[in-house]
């Protein structure tokens, strides 16, 4: 009937996706609470905070603070995310996080020249920079992501052939700089797509390069993260960003932008009901999920941490 | 790929669930400029109201006063809902109303003991004195329904064995009283099935009666209505119930019960996108839902009203 893989993988974005968009401020300590809590229920990745311009992003002042307060669980892999050489730098120097390189390939050049003011051409020197920069650091290197593989609001949709012809460039990049790209996230940005839209691009891109390993970062804007998931599990992905309790978007607030990810105990009970390992405890993810909903004092859009797992019923009936 | 159907029929049903469920009182004026923006989008089946004891459900007292000011487009068919004789005669004599015949059953005998207080046979016995009273109006009496087809909160999930056994009952039932069952609403009444269990139970049904049409009726407490729409499409299915804006469920409120329907504009968006017919413009539709919310005066579960179209984007690029 499918393609179901038989695991997946979470990586968890809330704590740095939610805590970013949040008006705040959000206690060291709180957000510390939050990241404990999703590593107790059994997530093994999860991204903690950005390295940003603290004047830019205020939320994430505190990065450096939160990374030495930190215990780590055993097992874990705890993110960060930067924008440049010397957000990186902070990263490594804070010691404890799985840093590891990627380099982004952009479908549309509107959205290049408007947002890096570059060409596609000039946006590829970067990125060829960057992988140098990352070999320099003797850092892992072998990842990379297509942002807006669906559509992106400064161009339209792309086809799928399109997604193909950049993950083709970002491995021909890769190859001319010395590393060899395992992993491709191919990343619904701005939420164009469908489940439909999902399985012919993965499709497509499984066809050509079928050693490849696919990842999907899917925002719920338009409220297909969950079916564009159940699309990708369909096609046999097995690697997905989420986002618990839906943080990073607050459709219900005074954000009026982009939803967050995949809600990740949404996506942790259709994985656990339809027999697909995710190593996670969804009670406790549950509880992770109302945990952060008081950190950020408003309502968030997870539906599971509202209605409940299906097994705590089952273990009421027996 | 899949077995998409070119086109999809939805019946509305967020004015009926959604105003059940509000602490009101909404002036009946504005359920009706709710269902006029409904209608006016195009959806061609509206479930307006309920015929049923004001006493226990306030929020529904205006049921006829609501089908006399209606002033109906034409095309447009709108429903109403009864649970016995006496909300059947209330529901006929408004005389405006598209009324058709309609049996359930039950997977859960549990449930029937405790809900009706009565065991399968008793049920049986009164299910077909049902068809013999739609007969005896005159009415069209070719649809069943099997209710918590997926599971339900008081015996657990059920295999699409029992389900394929029901529909089978439920067309000998049919038959014993000569009339033909033609379609049968799948309903996941208390939100247990999954995409892979839509799949799988729609799968064993449309195995076993390949001529029967199969509607799903999919509540979103969990988060997986429309991905469970999308598995429903994907086999094939082309009747969905659906409620506007999310209507009859407020998870972010007060009600701590099941959320609404899958959302209409969210299931149009995905149809659209992927190239189904729904007859509705999707503009109308998100200005309905927008309706919607001001109607009940707090934030309802729907994405596209918020996150907006993306067809809507294209336009602003040409």
């Amino acid at each position: 009937m499918s393609d179901l893989p038989k695991s997946i993988r979470i990586t968890e974005e809330g704590p740095r996706e939610g805590f970013q968009i949040e008006p705040g401020p959000i206690p060291t300590q709180r957000k510390l609470d939050l990241i404990d809590a999703l590593a107790n229920s059994g997530l093994k990745h999860i991204q903690i905070t950005s390295f940003v311009n603290p004047k830019k992003v205020p939320g994430m002042a505190d990065a450096e603070q939160l990374v030495t307060d930190l215990k780590p669980v055993e097992g874990v892999h705890y993110h960060g995310l930067w924008l440049n050489e010397k957000g990186l730098q902070r990263a490594l120097a804070s010691g404890k996080l799985h840093l590891e390189g990627k380099v982004n390939m952009y479908p549309s050049s509107t959205f290049l020249m408007k947002n890096q003011g570059c060409t596609q051409a000039q946006y590829r020197e970067t990125a060829g920079r960057l992988i140098q920069m990352y070999k320099g650091y003797g850092m892992l290197m072998e990842k990379g992501s297509i942002s807006s593989a669906w559509g992106c609001n400064f161009e339209g949709g792309f086809s799928p052939s399109r997604v193909v012809e950049l993950v083709a460039d970002l491995i021909a990049l890769g190859n001319e700089h010395g590393v060899s790209i395992k992993t491709v996230s191919l990343a619904d940005t701005m939420a164009w797509a469908t489940p439909l839209g999902i399985k012919r691009t993965v499709g497509a891109v499984r066809e050509k390069f079928p050693d490849l390993r696919l990842s999907l970062h899917l925002h719920d804007t338009r409220g297909m993260a969950i079916a564009n998931a159940f699309a990708g599990l369909e096609m046999g992905v097995d690697l997905f960003d989420a986002s618990v309790a839906g943080l990073g978007g607050c459709p219900f607030g005074k954000h009026k932008g982009a939803a967050g990810n995949v809600c990740t105990e949404d996506l942790v009970l259709m994985c656990n009901e339809m027999g697909i390992e995710t190593g996670v405890d969804l009670e406790k993810l549950i509880d992770a999920a109302q945990l952060a909903e008081d950190i950020v004092g408003h309502p968030l859009p997870g539906s599971v941490m509202r209605g409940g797992s299906l097994q705590s019923l089952r273990n009421q009936l027996h």
